[in-house]
């Protein structure tokens, strides 16, 4: 996308952050569904003219970019998934204007679920939960299309089945070898579907059911069975495999990446030289930290995926 | 507490905050249970010469108070609340240090929850949830005790059952009266246990499964039944109702206190001049905000309490 | 102000928080002054019927408190503090509903500084800075007043000049004594002026050169002189060094209360079994944290004051 | 880096986040310098045993990263740039270990000031600022570099001399066309230096002088003469200028990007149908917002460079 611009390579884009709004759908027994979404529109456009020469007149404004979010909302009269929402503006904004060659629409969902009271559901009530689902569509006018869902902050623990030995040992090396430790992380996960293109898109995506699909598997590989758990020997390994578990079980899946912050608990040693020990560790007293964490990611992608 | 000192009043008190522990329990069929708790203490103690007279002599210093948590910690050998482990260490304070008058121990336990893997309880897999379960212990050198309970960040959200009318109207007021809103709030509880010595808590304390009573009577009076949901005429009147429930209820507890801010969910309606009607609202696209709140609070208590 | 209430004692209270304006003033010859705030509200005002009774004619709307915001800052046609808007704020709202008896209102102001180029200050640019200035203006229908200001966010480090000594040793205490350690701290200010009715403020106050004034006393007393500096024995002695510089200086400060947490950096000591010493603490390299922290306040106030 | 495994293809990197250090410096004539940095390290090694054989033969640990941040610390026995360590720890890490081809290591340093005591510099006084120095080092084994450095948090606005005209109007059009606004912004700035291996910086460079100097052009270029100003005729326009100014005035610096969000004061108008007007904006009373935001970024960089 760069340009030449008075002897420069220029490049740019411009967009709307933090665009929120809420939906409520409502059948007509009396049940009534929700979502909140909180948006980010980037579009890729060919109006140089207003860096250069102070001429707006193929900016679409930001403010216009907004109002589209909530009239494109309106129009949805059937509760849709973010991944459709941020497909159908991608094709709006490539579509409608004709300087606007790419558009970028990224999506976070807050949890809110329905709440059960006595066991049933509630028709118009809801509490919020925990980690988010996402988005991103990126849409070209063409109609090629790239599509990544994913989680966002789903902080999973465990307190036992996770070790880490026989790493590198050199002159600044103090971590003790173990195989048993605490393991904390708060996953990210960004997983591609495989259509290339506005048109490739099925005519009843299931994209809420994947997320929640994906979410399980990778909860189920990471903890492993309920009795006896599985052993992870390093947060590299654990997190190689709830990819290709990932990757295994769905075939509409072309590629993920995970992002697992080590967040370290400390093993709570305590002694001093008049009481000699204070607290002496026996996997039970731990110093949660946020900083510093390990960071390690990875993506794993078919062979044909371009993730 | 008061003083007099050089002419002036003084009143101090110092202490540690943001204390992280974690604890692990085993048991032998290898089921683990865990905590992650925020500890923030504070010492009302007879140290002035500290200040005046650069005389540290009565003073405990912070760290030794952060120790204390971890050797505390350690000695539980059994499971526990955050009301128990609060007043456990406010005992200590201010039966260990003589120039120790008060003791006032806040913790906030991180919502861990043991996670579930095909139906079954996992062994030693939590995942982190959403609102949290808070308390502050004041224990003073005779015993004498003041114990609260809270939920903070308990998110609840309801499409419709809400409005508000009649209220006041000057020159300053644009808000139209309605009878169908959003209503959304976070809701932040405390409430008193009628507990006034440390020897009149029982001998097995149920703090955990009132935490959980209580929200489910706040939950339940917020939303009405499944179907028909009950009619909000101000976040005043649901609040008032809120409080009274759980003191109809709970005979233990003495007072409550209820934070509601009122979360806006505003109507979106779009117009220019050139194009009129650009979205118009019909109960289904709203705005979602963060600020201005509304911001509801009060305060109901048994006539022999003093919360 | 608790009232019976259905065999109960209730107390409540309602207002609107978070509501930003900025308010900007252009003078004949092109200079411009611009302020922005973030206000909070809350009224003491008789409207039970509306928790018991959903009667809401005595309640002032949250969003009539918001409008009444903007239309006193338009009122406002020159500059002036935080304090006299809070001021002013409450006395319309104890003044103009009947059913009011109290309002407190709070602001902090976002530190923007007009920024200089080439040495010049600019007609109407600002940047931001960091540390806030604060007020609390609690206005009773009477004409009772009660005016706090205060900084927010003032963060200082020394280097050297400090250390702690002396303190209790006993069983849970590993700190070691020391004479020379980093201290710093992020000073939150509280200070009480002596006008207890709104008749009593000055005609002109000088409320922005008080909190310049008291902001330089605080920090020279916490530095010292600049080659030398000045010995601090404890936080706590410093602390109440800056308390007693303020009120010496400022008949017309009634008290002052300083929170300050002791944002610890950690003197770095490394070693492993194999390699014995990796890194040797000498006064150069430490580990900087947020927490935990010691937390110290204290409030010092003339004898006749009621802070 | 993508490599085949098992039929996949894989990408990983590792690293520790969020090290936080201090390092102090004492001349002999008793002057301090002190830094605070907040370390980012990631590593490309091939390591992939790791993943998926568990073998951790080739795995430098992140504590060992961190620790080696210390260490290095420690060694720089005078005071130094963030660019300057970062490159540092890069060529440490590329160097040291056979299976590290690659480190990117990214420092934000925390904007501690020398204080002022009656106009004197202090000997180790120091209070934080606001907007912070920013850097990133990518360094190849065989010594090929890049490096980035920024700013972050540096925000401005002018209450006046901005507009904009003349943007594309459709149905989703409400924004008024102005030459008259408030404009504020939070620029975060990214430039890189053209010194393409780790042995092409300069024996003394001025790392520290130049994020001044970029400041200051950035600055002049936003704001205009001080009586006067500039007038913006879109965000996008002064920032292609202030960009422009940049790479005209530092040969040295090749590249620039810088992001400008258009953070809204919106002009208060409000009314109502009982009262007609409450509020009639008059480019004096206005309400500041976060989100939503327009969000518009831009590169511009020399024919040769890379960025």
């Amino acid at each position: 996308m760069a340009k030449e611009l008075d002897g420069y390579n220029f490049e740019q884009r411009h967009g709307k952050s933090r665009v929120r709004v809420a939906r409520v759908w409502q059948s007509k027994d009396g049940r009534h569904s929700m979502v909140e979404w909180n948006i980010n529109i980037s579009l890729l456009s060919d109006c140089l003219a207003s860096y250069v020469r102070d001429d707006n007149s193929d900016i679409v404004a930001t403010d216009t970019m907004k109002n589209t979010v909530y009239a494109k909302a309106k129009e949805c009269s059937k509760e849709l998934s973010v991944e459709e929402f941020a497909i159908l503006l991608g094709k709006h904004f490539t579509s409608y204007y004709p300087q606007v060659t790419s558009a970028m629409v990224k999506i976070v969902e807050k949890p809110w679920e329905r709440v059960h009271i006595d066991g049933q559901p509630h028709n118009h009530g809801f509490k919020l939960g925990s980690e988010k689902h996402t988005t991103e569509a990126i849409v070209q006018k063409s109609g090629v299309l790239q599509l990544t869902s994913g989680i966002e902050g789903l902080a999973l623990l465990k307190t036992t089945k996770s070790g880490f030995e026989g790493f590198i040992r050199d002159k600044y090396t103090a971590l003790p070898e173990t195989r048993e430790r605490m393991l904390a992380t708060e996953v990210t996960a960004l997983w591609r579907y495989p259509y290339e293109s506005i048109l490739s898109i099925p005519q009843k995506p299931l994209f809420n059911e994947r997320y929640l699909d994906v979410k399980k598997v990778l909860m189920d590989t990471f903890f492993g069975p309920p009795k006896e758990g599985v052993y992870s020997p390093s947060v590299q390994s654990t997190l190689f495999h709830m990819e290709k578990a990932v990757l295994s079980r769905f075939p509409d899946i072309s590629g993920i990446q995970l992002q697992m912050p080590n967040i370290h608990f400390l093993p709570i040693n305590l002694s001093s030289k008049e009481n000699g020990t204070i607290v002496k560790f026996e996997d039970d007293v731990y110093l949660p930290t946020d900083e510093p964490h390990g960071s390690i990611q990875a993506k794993l992608t078919r062979f044909w995926s371009k993730m």
